[in-house]
């Protein structure tokens, strides 16, 4: 499964410093450790930074790609910031996020068109945020659509169900795994993303169930998790459950990671 | 899933003394906690005991039925022993194990027979472990006939597909689970056991790797495990599992087992 790498983000306290303070090494550093640890893309967000994210976004890149060659995913919900800072990033971006609303899509166009990348769709539409599989895979169908009438080829569309928290619907858990599997069975090449914060969201013990979430997410074929690559309990789930898929040949990455101690019980 | 508890086995050092001494309130005391836990079995092997085994079956079995009124699992490679001590046990027992083996369910015949049991069989024959799923599936055919045959209901049968070591075979754990699936698929009514323990055999972190088993094992179908019921982080993923699979209204048993302290991130 692919990483990405999620913790370049301003709503962290201490990342919002650094970016308030220019504090190169700070980040610096946190990149060369997710990488370390197994990110294969470095996320950045800097939503959180009203007023300055354009910014921030330029310092940001400029500072990760000086101390590291990583491919950046760049997430905002402002087209034009993403447009911008696209043009700064050195290798194959990720773009994070389109949607299959239509005003959305239509305001994301330019940016996807702009030049080569992978694409991160969510699974919503007008109607919010999808109330069952069935409409979970209408949004797919069409961003799966639109995207490849942009152009942008299905092994680069990375396609995120949405889970739902578990504590509002009881079903969210399965309607995300279940998504996943169709995706993957419907839209042969597509991708499958997801974030893992929002299905524990107001429940004790909330990294337990992200994830014992992973793990499952990973058995219906998850391609790709936005995660903490430090997170060493997360990552003791991650590879446990590579193992017992059967994609650990010898059970090298699982020993790999136990002896540099990535990985905790 | 239901939860068969496995402490009470002698191979365990403390087990092993308390049977030594005759201890009634270690075990009386461990088998109550192991019922509050959630365990709606309790396993009994007195295995280890060479020359004592039935006497000592036959004392725990009265030690554990003053205690508490919960059902009993006996386990034992001794058919004599087994048929003797199911005598004695007061609600429907579980019968710990026969296998496809002609000479061995043939000597396991008179012991089913004997009362109304739940009956697990392993899934392997002559050729001893099996080499993939089609030949688990072969002798889990060939236990449902049989054990039918002897006027066993399907819902009385729990299949154990056998988990091999990942560390031997990659392909062990699809394989158990691949096996879990198609037992479910292909012999309607029919249940899945497991135990944890062989999956991890020479990895370090092995309880890492049995829970997040165990969770994927969830997810193929599995009905019942033989698990310490005690162990919080197991219990942890358990639940955590359950609520993701959509098997926990409201999170209840979830939100239940975190406030009485008996889940563990």
């Amino acid at each position: 499964m692919l990483i990405v790498g999620e913790r370049i983000n301003t709503s962290r306290k201490q990342v919002n410093e650094a970016v308030e303070k220019r504090d190169v090494l700070f980040i610096q550093a946190d990149v060369k450790a997710q990488v370390e640890a197994g990110a294969l893309l470095i996320d950045i967000n800097a939503g959180s930074r009203f007023g300055s994210e354009l910014e921030d976004l330029f310092w940001l890149i400029e500072v990760v790609q000086e101390a590291i060659s990583v491919r950046l995913s760049l997430d905002s919900s402002d087209p034009h910031c993403l447009q911008k800072a696209l043009r700064r990033v050195r290798d194959l971006p990720m773009v994070n996020s389109t949607t299959a609303e239509k005003s959305r899509f239509e305001s994301m166009a330019p940016v996807i068109q702009e030049r080569e990348c992978d694409v991160v769709g969510l699974c919503m539409d007008e109607r919010g945020i999808p109330k069952g599989v069935d409409q979970v895979m209408e949004n797919a169908q069409r961003l799966v659509r639109n995207l490849e009438a942009l152009g942008v080829k299905r092994e680069r569309i990375y396609l995120d169900p949405l889970a739902q928290a578990v504590s509002i619907d009881t079903r969210a858990g399965l309607m995300a795994l279940e998504s996943i599997e169709r995706i993957h069975k419907e839209f042969a090449g597509v991708k499958t993303i997801c974030g893992l914060s929002n299905i524990s969201f107001s429940l004790p013990k909330r990294s337990l169930i992200n994830r014992t979430f992973l793990s499952l997410a990973l058995k219906a074929g998850l391609s790709a998790a936005l995660i903490d690559p430090l997170d060493k309990k997360l990552i003791g789930t991650l590879k446990a459950t590579t193992l017992l898929l059967g994609q650990d040949p010898y059970c090298r990455e699982y020993l790999k990671a136990f002896r540099e101690g990535r990985l905790e019980n």
